[in-house]
């Protein structure tokens, strides 16, 4: 049985939770007629048009991720949109047409950002394990940069230069030797995969400086992810800027690039504050009067590789409800999408204890809570859940249900073969407009009919 | 530092580790001049015929599965597979030529299943969700039953039924009223968003019995995954026999079918014991004696449903080390697979905690353990882990790493699209010959070409 305190402790969770879902809506989408609005457009004129679930990305988000950000970095940081966190060509091009480079992380990728209209001169190529053939694809569209992660794969890229009669750019990307801790991230001070470890980055660069057909620029660095702290960010910056200037001068060599990676985060859960870009600006600003006129790093270009924090609040998965149950005391929504669209969202993508994403009844969406309900979706297992315990407006089958903070790692990085449903439209939202930037798909050629979902109201 | 306890109990445990890689190698696959061979085919030849990585499946390991749990099953039990396991049309095929009926959970695995060649009255659906458009489709093609979930499910059916002119078979899905305890697996007692409760069952089956569109043929029930323990699913079934005969006795009504699901699971780690198919035969017979003739049960014909245990052994996803690294002690094999294309084994589909899946230098199969190593994929995440501190052969750039058991909820339950690598081609190895059953894919389009890895021997 629940004791008073509880019960108030609970109620005190709905709301920081509802708030959570209720402050994104007030920061970047609207509401009409108690429905919620995507880009100036009703849900359900996209549902009914799209059919569910589907994925809608709003642009005027990004427009404002995208400037926010931009207007705090200092102008020698240049931004490179990481793709990985969504490869979708509509958002890849919506950062080029504002200048922004790509940072990619697999051959598919260059070939979607090749696709996507991006000069090779704005990629870089960052990742373990690149495979000769990617390498080969990268040196052959003339890159701007590959960020080296061992030995071999410097051997590997100057014979492959060589062969194309080319010179490659390359930075290595630094495992430091130092630990930097700050709040839970630490950077560097253990083994990993990734980079090269700071004390075994000589040979390597004597390798590079060896041979004819590389062209060293300099260092990459991995901050970490979902990194909502800027002084951490800063704290780090200022280790990787200490990395750069000690290989200027041991090698007598200018720092052509820093590349800090990506980290920015955003906030999933109520608890969360998001990143202080403005602080992060002038924390960086500050580092560049201590650094940046230093020799080695006077021509410096500073790049910065976020993905989630653009794009990640500008997308909402969106399903609707098929079937209510109670079972013992619990009541179901049964929704027709689940952890096959957003594995991060059921909390099988690295979370160690599973927390409900911001989700909402899209269609009341100013509505108060009125019950406490589980979404769970179509798949035969209990790892379908979407939201657990969440406190939502009384529902009704065909009703539309939303989780937030799903512009990033939510298509792309869920098993969509799970039970062989289809794989879900995106559709892109700008100037008051939706329009479709992913078709909906099937496995094995077979894709449903128009209206996936069918006549709810039979019953 | 390690006390000699310690490095003993190290020591057996990669024992043990091996042992179980080694298990499978002898149980089911073949070793000849120190190289893998699946259905006698050396892993080399499918590796340089069709690239890494690769899912290869034996279909006499299918063979072998199918024929000792046929031989097992009392012959009033029929074996329906659940292709959510694997939904390959040759492995579908494969089981369809031996008689067995097909478990579908979406209305894209109908498609597969009737693609197969899989008559519709050999077809049975499940899942929760289930949505208009599926009830639709699946009645359409006159699928042998539906399993109802709900009440509103069962009203959709009826409605779609009178509409097409059809009658539709109907089980219920039944979430039990008593908990049945046994080992680690529960089955009934609890909330669900799974079938009907016990207690609720009554006005579902009225409704059933009152529409004319509607037949009531039996149960279904959900008994749980991954169980090894034969006992649990005794237990379990005599539960749901006592369900049926209770539901027969109410309404006066014979019961036609009694689906236990499926549940039958295969030893993933060291520590598991195989499930004994000949003691559950025995018991089910048993089992068959005590109910078999009752009368609400003597024109009964019983269903299984597996999926795991069928196919997931069969299957290897083979991947090729790109890279070999030490970062502080730790060695690290990067290989051209990982994560995006075996969740599971990642550790990252519902495991609580993460276990290596067996796992073995494969063109150095009888090779003794020499050291330990950590085996990551290609991706820029430290989730992207296949093996942790494995002992394993000295390994060399271009050697083959397989992991075992990942026939079932392998291909089909990665998030293929984490970094847009290509999706690995599927290969059935049938009376010593390889053939393609799934071609490799591409993301947006594109494909690399045929040897996605490239030449490794640049260093």
């Amino acid at each position: 049985m629940l004791v008073v305190e509880e019960v108030t402790a609970i109620i005190v969770f709905w709301g920081h939770f509802m708030n959570h879902a209720k402050t994104l809506v007030e920061s970047y989408f609207g509401v009409h007629h108690g429905e919620l609005e995507i880009g100036g457009v009703p849900v359900g004129s996209i549902v009914r048009e799209y059919g569910t679930p589907l994925y809608a990305y709003d642009s005027s988000v990004l427009e404002k991720k995208w400037s926010a950000l931009r207007a705090a970095l200092p102008k020698r940081f240049a931004i490179f949109y990481s793709m990985k966190a969504n490869p979708n060509q509509a958002i890849v091009r919506f950062f080029l047409n504002r200048g922004c480079g790509i940072e990619i992380a697999s051959g598919g990728e260059l070939h979607q950002a090749l696709h996507a209209g991006c000069p090779p001169e704005q990629i870089v190529f960052a990742g373990p394990g690149k495979t000769p053939a990617e390498l080969h694809q990268a040196l052959s569209a003339g890159i701007e940069e590959i960020h080296v992660e061992s030995l071999v794969e410097a051997q590997r890229i100057s014979t492959i230069s060589r062969q194309l009669g080319r010179t490659a750019r390359v930075a290595v990307r630094v495992n430091p030797r130092q630990e930097v801790q700050g709040g839970a991230m630490r950077m560097g001070g253990k083994p990993a995969p990734f980079g090269i470890d700071e004390e075994q980055l000589d040979p390597v660069l004597e390798y590079i400086f060896s041979e004819s057909h590389l062209q060293f620029t300099g260092i990459h660095l991995y901050i970490g992810t979902q990194i909502l702290q800027h002084s951490i960010l800063i704290q780090q910056y200022r280790a990787g800027l200490e990395i750069a200037c000690r290989i200027s001068q041991q090698f007598q060599q200018k720092v052509r690039t820093v590349d800090f990676g990506g980290g920015y985060g955003i906030p999933y859960f109520a608890s969360e504050q998001p990143l202080d870009v403005a602080a992060l600006g002038a924390g960086l600003a500050s580092l560049m009067e201590e650094y940046g006129n230093h020799s080695a790093l006077c021509d410096t270009r500073f790049i910065v590789e976020p993905g989630r924090f653009l794009v990640g609040e500008a997308g909402i998965y969106i399903m609707q409800i098929t079937d209510i149950k109670v079972s013992r005391g619990k009541k179901y929504l049964i929704v027709d999408g689940g952890m096959h669209h957003h594995l991060a969202a059921s909390g099988n993508l690295g979370q160690v204890i599973r927390r409900n994403y911001p989700i909402a009844l899209l269609n009341r969406i100013d509505a108060e809570p009125q019950e406490t309900v589980n979404v769970v979706g179509p798949l035969c297992t209990p790892l379908d859940l979407l939201a657990s315990d969440v406190a939502l407006p009384s529902a009704n089958v065909g009703d539309y249900i939303g989780i937030f903070q799903s512009g990033a790692y939510a298509r792309t990085a869920s098993p969509h073969g799970f039970l062989s449903h289809p794989t879900p439209p995106e559709v892109w939202v700008e100037q008051q407009r939706a329009s479709l930037v992913r078709k909906r798909g099937g496995h094995d050629g077979w894709l449903q009919d128009q209206c996936p979902l069918g006549d709810l109201g039979v019953q």
